[in-house]
């Protein structure tokens, strides 16, 4: 008898009918012989309409009382979905993320899961129950309950199939699993059968928001397969796991892209020691999140240093970074928020060269201009002006002649 | 430094802006130097909506998930409350009901208060909080939510003011207190100053809606003053405690009335002994509750058995008495949906003869016919057609002259 974790997100249980389609699922995945455990995300925009219903009452609703609040969207839908199962004849039982034993810090609206003390599934499975598990929320050590921030329900799924043993964690969405490409920018892409850990962080991480990098980070730490796929078709979906790098024949796997890209150039910047930590360390405190750093080759000791920040963010990066650059004798401080980035990502483009070039290459030919460039083991990525990532992303696409297995 | 618990309906945080203004109330009864423990209900119709939504899914939803589901309605207004508290400038803390140590017996949808562990609540008062308690909720031993069904926020609020010894429990509801009668029935209806325990249970037993009998019945054991006020005025309301019957000058208090009853007769009931049994035990493990129950002088060793159950019951109470009646050789079981009751209620009614006779005059003046009687120490209370229940609120409310105090 296999264990096996599965995920429905919020448009998965967006109403009654919904919800009953996704009991069909897990009654079918017990009827198979499994034990089975559901995390459950909140039904459609609830989590969308408790914030602003926090936000009529107050501009700066406190973090801990925003994550109890939140926290309700996921119990109501697990309760919804324990109670289908049972108009159905299946023994089930919701948990919330506290009594599923989700213990996390202390850090509101982003909080990170510490351990999962699985005593009360294992009890409810041995039971023979289905167990419904309220995603999204843990709770601290001092009982208070923590929402943990993007992709929550997903890294809770993760972490109860890899403290159960599961035998796969199965994520369950809106889409047909990993495509190579994002379909709205090039019809002929396609969901990958399987992936490797590292290749799907990076895809995860440079735009394809079909799965949190969190939850594949925690999958690659405890080894936990995670199977993407579609909760409203029977396409097989696209498992991740640790088992498919050797074999894959294709070098690139997919090609990632993101809209949400803003870059600071700080000109003239005096090139001496802890320039660069004047500026990042306050950037950090405001909770603002650098990706790419670059700073030019020093030239009479003084430097250009550009980096890039999400769109939304950028104001508020301006605000802290301006008065610091006046201060360290900066000649200015400038800023472009029509970037994007495109990314070829593939495990097997670390043992052979020549990817960068052909990148480059593909990107002339269509006239894209690259304004900067970051690596690593399995990816490369070109930060471009946004109006031309949809260009780029189909050409790259193209020149990489990408190829599904299975 | 006083210590007040305050509960506040679901009428009064219906939403975004009578949320803020409840927050002002508690602000204004912070800043005369009081701690403060406010208890809420789920906003307005959220509760009623919850429930539509389970039945959406099964039209016989598991009583533990429905427990856990309805749960969340408070818990999404006591989060709402802190934020405004917080909005203002004051320290404020949500807890729900397991948070609170409000802990209960098993039995989902109507659980009963076992005992209040109340070790966080007095630690977030000493840490300078206002606490708000998401009322109608506890938690079992094995860490499973339960709600205490009917009037449960107010029993909520007097367990709490008891465990915590405070001076005073206000219920804020949307009505200015206690009537001596029904203000819709009788324009002359005016709020009591006071009212004694007793009393006030027996006017809440028998149609006063604006308390329930439980936490009446709690405020008496534990010798909790309950102030009932309303939430949009600053009228005074009424008082419930301990010290007042000595003092009333008034027998009659209150008049209360109760449309909800429905009338069943077996007729022709052989006179011996477990015949009475062998109907109201099969009632009982129905869910069905029996009022009064009234048997006529046996003659010739047979009997007539009427006894009262709600309108809404009726229909249930009949399928299962009808079998019973014929197998226990009864000549016909009859029902009346058209009933009421009408009640006069005091204290002081205890010592003093003829306010029966006086009730019954009152009631013939106007031609009402008295079906069934029933009294208590403190309550006579008449059954009678429902069409005619409003007459005869008027008639008793003028015929007692009830005056108010204070």
């Amino acid at each position: 008898m296999a264990l096996i974790v599965q995920k429905y997100g919020g448009s998965s249980v967006a109403d009654a009918e919904k919800i009953t389609k996704v009991a069909r699922r897990i009654a079918r995945t017990k009827n198979q012989g499994n034990q089975v455990v559901v995390v459950v995300s909140a039904m459609g925009d609830t989590t969308d309409e408790l914030i602003e219903l926090a936000y009529r009452i107050s501009e700066t609703p406190d973090n801990r009382e925003l994550d109890v609040l939140l926290s309700t969207g996921e119990v109501v839908s697990s309760t919804l979905l324990a109670m289908a199962l049972h108009h159905m004849g299946y023994p089930a039982i919701s948990l919330s993320g506290a009594q599923a034993g989700i213990r996390t810090d202390s850090v509101y609206n982003r909080a990170r899961i510490l351990k999962v003390e699985s005593r009360r599934v294992v009890k409810e499975l041995e039971r023979g129950n289905i167990v419904i598990v309220a995603g999204f929320q843990g709770i601290t050590d001092e009982m208070d309950v923590t929402t943990l921030g993007r992709g929550g329900s997903d890294t809770t799924a993760v972490a109860l199939a890899a403290s159960l043993g599961a035998e796969v964690c199965q994520i369950y969405t809106d889409v047909e699993g990993v495509y190579d490409a994002d379909p709205r920018l090039v019809p002929e892409a396609r969901p990958l059968a399987e992936m490797g850990y590292e290749e799907m962080l990076e895809l995860a991480s440079y735009g394809a928001n079909v799965l949190h990098p969190r939850a594949v980070e925690l999958g690659e730490l405890f080894n936990v397969p995670i199977l993407v796929a579609s909760s409203f078709t029977e396409k097989p979906g696209t498992l991740i796991h640790g088992g498919v790098s050797m074999e894959v024949r294709e070098k690139v796997r997919g090609i990632a892209h993101n809209l949400d890209v803003a870059k600071i150039t700080v000109i003239g910047v005096p090139d001496c020691p802890g320039i660069a930590a004047s500026i990042f360390e306050p950037l950090a405190r405001a909770g603002i999140s650098v990706d790419t750093i670059v700073q030019n080759a020093s030239i009479e000791k003084v430097t250009d240093l550009t980096f890039t920040v999400t769109t939304s963010q950028l104001s508020r990066a301006m605000e802290v970074v301006k008065p610091i650059a006046g201060s360290i004798g900066a000649r200015d401080c400038v800023s472009d928020a029509t970037l994007g980035t495109v990314s070829i990502i593939g495990t097997g483009m670390q043992n052979t060269p020549g990817y960068a070039a052909r990148m480059f290459n593909a990107l002339s030919e269509k006239g894209v201009n690259i304004q900067l460039i970051t690596t690593s083991e399995v990816r490369i990525t070109c930060i471009i002006t946004e109006a031309k990532v949809k260009d780029a992303v189909r050409a790259l696409h193209h020149a990489f002649e990408i190829e599904i297995e299975g």
